[in-house]
Protein backbone atom coordinates (compact mmCIF):
# COMPACT_ATOMS: atom_id res chain seq x y z
CA UNK A 1 0.00 0.00 0.00
CA UNK A 2 0.96 3.58 -0.80
CA UNK A 3 1.85 5.73 2.00
CA UNK A 4 -1.82 7.90 2.05
CA UNK A 5 -2.09 10.80 0.20
CA UNK A 6 -4.67 14.01 0.81
CA UNK A 7 -5.56 17.03 -1.29
CA UNK A 8 -3.01 18.95 0.47
CA UNK A 9 -0.34 16.96 -0.82
CA UNK A 10 -0.92 16.97 -4.22
CA UNK A 11 0.15 19.43 -7.20
CA UNK A 12 -1.51 20.08 -10.30
CA UNK A 13 0.46 18.40 -13.56
CA UNK A 14 1.57 15.11 -10.66
CA UNK A 15 1.40 12.35 -12.43
CA UNK A 16 1.22 8.41 -11.61
CA UNK A 17 1.80 5.57 -14.44
CA UNK A 18 -0.81 2.60 -14.04
CA UNK A 19 -0.61 -0.86 -15.80
CA UNK A 20 0.06 -2.96 -18.04
CA UNK A 21 -3.33 -4.05 -18.82
CA UNK A 22 -3.91 -6.86 -21.26
CA UNK A 23 -8.09 -7.97 -22.27
CA UNK A 24 -7.68 -11.56 -23.54
CA UNK A 25 -10.19 -12.44 -26.50
CA UNK A 26 -12.07 -14.62 -23.96
CA UNK A 27 -12.05 -12.20 -21.39
CA UNK A 28 -13.27 -9.58 -24.44
CA UNK A 29 -15.77 -11.94 -24.90
CA UNK A 30 -16.77 -12.95 -21.94
CA UNK A 31 -17.77 -9.53 -20.22
CA UNK A 32 -19.37 -8.38 -23.62
CA UNK A 33 -21.59 -11.36 -23.70
CA UNK A 34 -22.57 -10.02 -20.68
CA UNK A 35 -22.91 -6.47 -20.85
CA UNK A 36 -22.28 -5.63 -24.38
CA UNK A 37 -23.35 -8.08 -26.56
CA UNK A 38 -23.05 -6.41 -29.82
CA UNK A 39 -21.41 -8.46 -33.05
CA UNK A 40 -18.08 -6.72 -32.77
CA UNK A 41 -17.28 -7.77 -29.16
CA UNK A 42 -18.52 -11.18 -29.34
CA UNK A 43 -18.62 -12.70 -32.39
CA UNK A 44 -15.02 -13.59 -34.24
CA UNK A 45 -16.45 -14.05 -37.41
CA UNK A 46 -18.64 -11.12 -38.15
CA UNK A 47 -16.06 -8.68 -36.08
CA UNK A 48 -13.69 -9.75 -38.58
CA UNK A 49 -16.27 -8.64 -41.39
CA UNK A 50 -17.35 -5.28 -39.95
CA UNK A 51 -15.49 -1.67 -39.71
CA UNK A 52 -13.11 -2.61 -37.08
CA UNK A 53 -11.79 -6.13 -39.28
CA UNK A 54 -11.35 -8.06 -35.60
CA UNK A 55 -12.96 -8.19 -32.39
CA UNK A 56 -12.50 -5.21 -30.42
CA UNK A 57 -13.04 -4.43 -26.42
CA UNK A 58 -16.38 -3.43 -24.93
CA UNK A 59 -15.58 0.51 -24.20
CA UNK A 60 -16.81 -0.08 -20.62
CA UNK A 61 -14.94 -2.86 -20.01
CA UNK A 62 -11.78 -0.98 -20.65
CA UNK A 63 -12.94 1.53 -18.42
CA UNK A 64 -13.78 -0.58 -15.83
CA UNK A 65 -10.73 -2.81 -15.84
CA UNK A 66 -8.50 0.30 -15.88
CA UNK A 67 -10.95 1.06 -12.50
CA UNK A 68 -9.41 -2.50 -11.45
CA UNK A 69 -5.86 -1.01 -11.88
CA UNK A 70 -6.92 1.99 -9.81
CA UNK A 71 -7.71 0.00 -6.90
CA UNK A 72 -4.50 -2.02 -7.00
CA UNK A 73 -2.00 0.93 -7.48
CA UNK A 74 -3.69 3.16 -5.03
CA UNK A 75 -2.17 6.08 -5.66
CA UNK A 76 -3.24 7.78 -2.71
CA UNK A 77 -3.41 5.21 -0.30
CA UNK A 78 -5.79 4.27 1.60
CA UNK A 79 -7.33 7.90 1.97
CA UNK A 80 -11.37 7.97 1.98
CA UNK A 81 -12.60 8.88 -1.85
CA UNK A 82 -15.92 9.58 -3.46
CA UNK A 83 -16.43 9.25 -7.33
CA UNK A 84 -18.15 12.55 -8.21
CA UNK A 85 -18.38 12.54 -11.79
CA UNK A 86 -16.67 11.45 -14.94
CA UNK A 87 -16.54 13.88 -17.70
CA UNK A 88 -14.98 13.91 -21.59
CA UNK A 89 -14.78 9.86 -21.67
CA UNK A 90 -13.89 9.06 -24.99
CA UNK A 91 -12.53 5.45 -26.85
CA UNK A 92 -10.44 7.11 -29.17
CA UNK A 93 -8.89 3.69 -30.58
CA UNK A 94 -10.36 0.00 -30.52
CA UNK A 95 -8.97 -2.32 -27.93
CA UNK A 96 -7.86 -5.71 -29.45
CA UNK A 97 -7.20 -9.05 -27.37
CA UNK A 98 -3.63 -8.70 -26.45
CA UNK A 99 -3.08 -4.92 -26.40
CA UNK A 100 -0.78 -4.31 -24.16
CA UNK A 101 -2.53 -0.38 -22.23
CA UNK A 102 -0.32 1.74 -19.92
CA UNK A 103 -2.23 4.48 -18.10
CA UNK A 104 -1.20 7.92 -16.71
CA UNK A 105 -3.08 9.78 -14.78
CA UNK A 106 -2.27 13.18 -13.97
CA UNK A 107 -4.01 16.10 -11.06
CA UNK A 108 -5.37 19.05 -13.73
CA UNK A 109 -7.03 20.34 -10.98
CA UNK A 110 -7.68 21.13 -7.40
CA UNK A 111 -10.16 22.91 -5.52
CA UNK A 112 -10.75 23.03 -1.73
CA UNK A 113 -14.38 23.81 -0.72
CA UNK A 114 -15.32 26.99 0.42
CA UNK A 115 -18.59 25.70 2.28
CA UNK A 116 -16.64 22.66 3.98
CA UNK A 117 -12.99 23.60 3.99
CA UNK A 118 -11.79 20.30 5.09
CA UNK A 119 -12.55 18.55 1.71
CA UNK A 120 -12.12 19.25 -1.45
CA UNK A 121 -12.59 17.54 -5.14
CA UNK A 122 -9.40 16.48 -6.83
CA UNK A 123 -9.47 16.42 -10.82
CA UNK A 124 -7.25 13.74 -13.04
CA UNK A 125 -6.85 13.06 -16.13
CA UNK A 126 -6.70 9.28 -17.15
CA UNK A 127 -4.61 8.81 -20.41
CA UNK A 128 -4.71 4.98 -21.56
CA UNK A 129 -2.19 4.13 -23.97
CA UNK A 130 -1.44 1.06 -26.38
CA UNK A 131 1.68 -0.30 -27.33
CA UNK A 132 1.93 1.65 -30.15
CA UNK A 133 1.47 5.14 -28.60
CA UNK A 134 -1.57 5.34 -29.45
CA UNK A 135 -4.91 7.06 -27.04
CA UNK A 136 -7.72 4.38 -26.30
CA UNK A 137 -9.71 5.72 -23.95
CA UNK A 138 -9.26 9.07 -22.24
CA UNK A 139 -11.57 10.61 -19.05
CA UNK A 140 -11.56 13.28 -17.06
CA UNK A 141 -12.36 11.79 -12.91
CA UNK A 142 -13.79 14.43 -10.46
CA UNK A 143 -12.79 12.85 -6.92
CA UNK A 144 -13.90 13.56 -3.43
CA UNK A 145 -11.32 13.46 -1.22
CA UNK A 146 -10.28 15.53 2.44
CA UNK A 147 -7.22 18.28 2.15
CA UNK A 148 -5.27 16.41 5.31
CA UNK A 149 -5.22 13.64 7.47
CA UNK A 150 -7.34 16.37 9.72
CA UNK B 1 -35.50 -5.99 -33.42
CA UNK B 2 -37.20 -2.06 -33.46
CA UNK B 3 -37.57 -0.48 -36.63
CA UNK B 4 -34.23 0.94 -37.76
CA UNK B 5 -34.34 4.56 -36.99
CA UNK B 6 -31.89 6.96 -38.21
CA UNK B 7 -30.46 10.81 -37.38
CA UNK B 8 -33.76 12.32 -39.44
CA UNK B 9 -36.16 10.09 -37.81
CA UNK B 10 -35.42 11.72 -34.44
CA UNK B 11 -36.53 14.07 -32.68
CA UNK B 12 -35.52 16.80 -29.55
CA UNK B 13 -37.24 15.83 -26.59
CA UNK B 14 -38.06 12.03 -27.92
CA UNK B 15 -38.04 9.53 -25.01
CA UNK B 16 -37.32 5.76 -24.42
CA UNK B 17 -37.57 3.92 -21.14
CA UNK B 18 -35.40 0.95 -20.74
CA UNK B 19 -35.14 -1.54 -17.32
CA UNK B 20 -36.48 -2.39 -15.29
CA UNK B 21 -32.50 -3.64 -14.18
CA UNK B 22 -31.95 -5.28 -10.73
CA UNK B 23 -28.71 -6.41 -9.39
CA UNK B 24 -28.10 -9.28 -7.23
CA UNK B 25 -25.70 -9.20 -4.64
CA UNK B 26 -23.81 -11.88 -6.05
CA UNK B 27 -23.45 -9.84 -9.04
CA UNK B 28 -22.19 -6.99 -7.20
CA UNK B 29 -19.26 -8.96 -5.38
CA UNK B 30 -18.36 -10.99 -8.59
CA UNK B 31 -18.23 -8.12 -10.79
CA UNK B 32 -16.24 -5.78 -8.15
CA UNK B 33 -13.65 -8.69 -7.36
CA UNK B 34 -12.85 -8.63 -11.17
CA UNK B 35 -13.17 -4.83 -11.41
CA UNK B 36 -13.36 -2.98 -8.40
CA UNK B 37 -12.63 -4.53 -5.25
CA UNK B 38 -12.99 -1.73 -2.72
CA UNK B 39 -14.46 -3.35 0.70
CA UNK B 40 -18.01 -1.21 0.04
CA UNK B 41 -18.74 -3.41 -3.40
CA UNK B 42 -17.01 -6.95 -2.26
CA UNK B 43 -17.32 -7.26 1.47
CA UNK B 44 -20.59 -7.66 3.39
CA UNK B 45 -19.51 -6.72 7.17
CA UNK B 46 -16.63 -4.08 6.13
CA UNK B 47 -19.74 -2.40 4.10
CA UNK B 48 -22.30 -2.43 6.76
CA UNK B 49 -19.53 -0.63 9.09
CA UNK B 50 -18.92 2.07 6.37
CA UNK B 51 -20.34 5.03 5.18
CA UNK B 52 -22.94 3.60 3.06
CA UNK B 53 -23.93 1.02 5.75
CA UNK B 54 -24.53 -2.10 3.57
CA UNK B 55 -22.95 -2.98 0.13
CA UNK B 56 -22.83 -1.10 -2.79
CA UNK B 57 -22.46 -1.48 -6.48
CA UNK B 58 -19.40 -0.23 -8.78
CA UNK B 59 -21.03 2.70 -10.12
CA UNK B 60 -19.21 0.62 -13.54
CA UNK B 61 -21.30 -2.16 -12.89
CA UNK B 62 -24.43 -0.44 -13.07
CA UNK B 63 -23.08 1.40 -16.30
CA UNK B 64 -22.20 -1.89 -17.38
CA UNK B 65 -25.56 -3.43 -17.24
CA UNK B 66 -27.20 0.32 -18.90
CA UNK B 67 -25.14 -0.65 -21.57
CA UNK B 68 -26.34 -4.18 -21.53
CA UNK B 69 -30.32 -3.16 -21.56
CA UNK B 70 -29.83 -0.48 -24.18
CA UNK B 71 -28.41 -3.60 -26.48
CA UNK B 72 -31.44 -5.58 -25.53
CA UNK B 73 -33.97 -2.95 -26.32
CA UNK B 74 -32.06 -1.56 -29.43
CA UNK B 75 -34.26 1.96 -29.47
CA UNK B 76 -32.75 1.93 -33.09
CA UNK B 77 -32.76 -0.91 -34.60
CA UNK B 78 -29.93 -2.39 -36.49
CA UNK B 79 -28.66 1.22 -37.54
CA UNK B 80 -24.66 1.25 -37.06
CA UNK B 81 -23.72 3.99 -34.03
CA UNK B 82 -20.27 4.58 -32.94
CA UNK B 83 -20.13 5.75 -29.43
CA UNK B 84 -18.08 8.81 -29.62
CA UNK B 85 -18.20 10.21 -25.94
CA UNK B 86 -19.60 9.69 -22.44
CA UNK B 87 -20.21 13.16 -20.41
CA UNK B 88 -21.32 14.56 -16.93
CA UNK B 89 -21.67 10.90 -16.17
CA UNK B 90 -22.46 10.63 -12.40
CA UNK B 91 -22.98 8.28 -9.83
CA UNK B 92 -25.90 10.23 -7.34
CA UNK B 93 -27.33 7.57 -5.19
CA UNK B 94 -26.15 4.32 -4.16
CA UNK B 95 -27.14 1.20 -6.15
CA UNK B 96 -27.80 -1.98 -3.23
CA UNK B 97 -29.24 -5.53 -3.62
CA UNK B 98 -32.46 -5.81 -5.20
CA UNK B 99 -32.92 -2.17 -5.82
CA UNK B 100 -34.99 -2.19 -9.01
CA UNK B 101 -33.50 0.65 -11.43
CA UNK B 102 -35.66 2.00 -14.28
CA UNK B 103 -33.97 3.97 -17.48
CA UNK B 104 -35.47 6.83 -19.44
CA UNK B 105 -33.29 7.62 -22.67
CA UNK B 106 -34.16 11.41 -23.99
CA UNK B 107 -32.60 12.98 -27.26
CA UNK B 108 -31.50 16.45 -25.92
CA UNK B 109 -29.38 17.23 -29.69
CA UNK B 110 -28.73 16.63 -33.06
CA UNK B 111 -26.17 17.82 -34.87
CA UNK B 112 -26.00 16.83 -38.78
CA UNK B 113 -22.24 17.24 -40.04
CA UNK B 114 -21.34 19.85 -42.28
CA UNK B 115 -18.17 17.96 -43.53
CA UNK B 116 -19.92 14.78 -44.10
CA UNK B 117 -23.46 15.68 -44.07
CA UNK B 118 -24.91 11.63 -44.51
CA UNK B 119 -24.12 11.55 -40.59
CA UNK B 120 -24.21 13.42 -37.36
CA UNK B 121 -24.45 13.13 -33.23
CA UNK B 122 -26.90 12.38 -31.62
CA UNK B 123 -26.85 13.52 -27.65
CA UNK B 124 -28.94 11.27 -25.05
CA UNK B 125 -29.48 11.67 -21.36
CA UNK B 126 -29.69 8.63 -20.01
CA UNK B 127 -31.43 8.69 -16.67
CA UNK B 128 -31.24 5.85 -14.00
CA UNK B 129 -33.99 5.90 -11.14
CA UNK B 130 -34.06 3.77 -8.59
CA UNK B 131 -37.73 2.48 -6.85
CA UNK B 132 -37.72 5.16 -4.19
CA UNK B 133 -37.42 7.61 -7.71
CA UNK B 134 -34.08 9.19 -6.88
CA UNK B 135 -31.66 9.09 -9.80
CA UNK B 136 -28.81 6.44 -9.52
CA UNK B 137 -26.44 7.45 -12.25
CA UNK B 138 -27.16 9.75 -14.89
CA UNK B 139 -24.68 10.24 -18.34
CA UNK B 140 -24.64 12.20 -21.54
CA UNK B 141 -24.31 9.92 -24.57
CA UNK B 142 -22.98 11.75 -27.76
CA UNK B 143 -23.48 8.81 -30.74
CA UNK B 144 -22.40 9.11 -33.91
CA UNK B 145 -25.20 7.52 -36.25
CA UNK B 146 -26.12 7.99 -39.98
CA UNK B 147 -28.83 10.99 -40.94
CA UNK B 148 -30.61 8.41 -42.96
CA UNK B 149 -31.03 4.68 -44.78
CA UNK B 150 -29.66 6.80 -47.90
Amino acid sequence: MQPSLYLNDLEIGQRWAGGPITLTEAEIIRFAEEFDPQPMHVDKEAAAAGRFGGLIASGWHVASRVMRDFVDTAPFGDTPMLGLKVDDLQWRTAVRPGDVLSITREVVDIAVSRSKPDRGVLTMRMTVTNQDGAVAMTFLNLIQMPVSAG
